[in-house]
């Protein structure tokens, strides 16, 4: 019933990811396509360092996320309904760096990124730097739908977002006693780096973005991203995620992509829109494009994450370079599964 | 000597190009490569609507552009030391859309975006939203060789600037009554619109970004792009120009690519990346894979704009599907070429 992939590193020469081989777990269809799948972020996820309270939570969270996305696909939604609301439940869970759970920038605010794609009509929307918008995926969303644009930042798109009506909440609601910890700890570690303005983030500091991407009872495909960005962000840094192509892709004709790990790589290398140009281009299937892209093109770069990747036969891929990576799915029938650790 | 491409426009679903048929005049080579290419901005540019100052002007600094950065590539220097003093020059001329020339956002400010990419390492750096960086393509450089990002937005940004002792300037520096007077029309006509918050911008309100792509002595490709955006912008709308990927690309492995032109088609489609794709994937020259792009997958879209793409051989290819696009190249031995319209 599942087959194994072995994503063959190669020595980095920028960096280095922290395994050089992580297994992969794809379901057997059979007759059952995969609906909908999301990611709550890649990293050093060992068994050895998470405790049983957070698996089940992680675990808990992300099926919550995939059963409300689910309703809306068997409901006849498009699938940025079932993308939203699987969004929208992980935001609202402060396991994951988006929404509530956020991580703190440099100057002790929170702020979030967000895109969407549909890929029936190739349209998108994103923002950058809010730090009011209780569901960034929302105004995404509205973004996409009620503007001109696709891509608007800071004070801007919280004008936008006040004008559709979204919740807006004080920074405040997105402070967790975790996240401010995870902040001191870096400006800690900064302060002790000696001759370096700004070290080069560590893998972790980059952690928990969520994203989902779902395919329609109607066979179109949407994806979304959602994030707090890096921990200690300085100087307006935006990351990937808000970025489509780079954090985001979504097209009918190839498949949708939500992309997590270390931004400034997946925004060089513009990840999510290579799978699908290697899918379009090179005849690739959706797991060989998606596993080439994250175990070789990404990793021989140096960089490290991973991505989750749909295509419109209801085929799924979830690779990626570090040790684990919270992700699951749901399939037509409701069959839920997740997955945190890279041998599972 | 030349040969001529023509660019056969589909039927757009979203919007009208404002020219079905754009003819491309590309060098001959003959053993001289193109070293250094130009843009300054794609849109609607006839013989009727351009005075003979403005072309004069035009060309002129084009070609002063093309001649700082040609002294670059023959004293043996990076790619990205020849699109960086290029830029810098079209960024200081009032009759582009970059730097002192650039268009108003809706409040009255003038806020720039630029990138740059180096063909050989791979990395990239780039702004947003800056209002006082003076040269927003020397910021872009900074972000991509002093910080461990690729993109940095708004104040943010500015402070990064001042940290690296980049010149900066009061944003009175870049009021220019010509882009006032290019707001207050926008302004009339939303005021005049019945029903829409925000009409879709017209073509001529995104024209004149400047890009420039670089080939070295050495054999190594560099692309940079500098905006101030779309006149009028709202909600810190972000366009394709500091965007990796949509406005600029480069990989000495295929090419360097810097576009202009309706900004959001160039995000969701992903415009320089699929050139360089398309040469990879589907082993197009770089001229097939530009025309192909422009002339098919953006012109199909619905969107407006141009490019221009160098490969590592010094062949050069600038489509555009609008009336005209100001352009222009040097070869190795010095030759320069400017152009204007779309029969040139």
């Amino acid at each position: 019933m599942f087959r194994s992939l072995v994503l063959l590193a190669s020595l980095a020469l920028l960096a280095t990811p922290s395994l050089a081989q992580a297994p992969e777990v794809l379901p057997d269809l059979d007759g059952d396509p995969v609906v909908l799948v999301v990611h709550g972020g890649a990293g050093t996820i060992s068994r050895a360092e998470i405790t049983d309270a957070t698996e089940r939570a992680v675990r808990g969270a992300m099926e919550q996320a995939l059963r409300a996305g689910h309703a809306e696909i068997v409901a006849g939604r498009p699938a940025l309904d079932a993308v939203a609301a699987a969004i929208q439940i992980l935001e609202d869970d402060v396991e994951f760096n988006a929404g509530r759970g956020a991580v703190f920038a440099a100057d002790g605010t929170v702020r979030h990124d967000a895109s969407v794609m549909d890929g029936a009509s190739g349209l998108a929307g994103a923002s950058t730097g809010t730090m009011h918008v209780r569901h960034p995926i929302l105004l995404a969303r509205r973004v996409m739908e009620a503007s001109p644009h696709v891509l608007l930042s800071a004070e801007g798109a919280e004008e936008f977002a006040l004008e559709q009506g979204l919740e807006l909440v004080p920074n405040e609601f997105f402070h967790t006693e975790r996240r401010q910890q995870s902040l001191l700890r870096v400006q800690e570690r900064e302060r002790s780096a000696t001759g370096l303005a700004a070290p080069d983030p560590e893998p972790w500091q980059m952690m928990g973005t969520v994203g989902a991407v779902a395919l329609s009872a109607e066979g179109h495909l949407a994806a979304g991203t959602s994030t707090g960005g890096m921990t200690n962000k300085r100087w307006g840094r935006i990351g990937d995620s808000p970025i489509i192509g780079a954090g985001t892709y979504a097209d009918d004709a190839t498949c949708g992509v939500s992309a997590t790990g270390h931004g400034e790589f997946f925004i060089r290398l513009g990840i999510a829109r290579d799978v699908a140009a290697r899918m379009a281009y090179l005849g690739e299937s959706v797991d060989e494009a998606a596993t080439h892209v994250v175990g070789e093109t990404l990793t021989e770069a140096g960089g490290t994450g991973g991505i989750i990747a749909l295509d419109a036969g209801g085929n799924v891929s979830m690779p990626f370079n570090t040790e684990g990576m919270y992700r699951g799915y749901v399939t037509r029938s409701g069959r839920v599964v997740t997955m945190i650790y890279g041998d599972e």
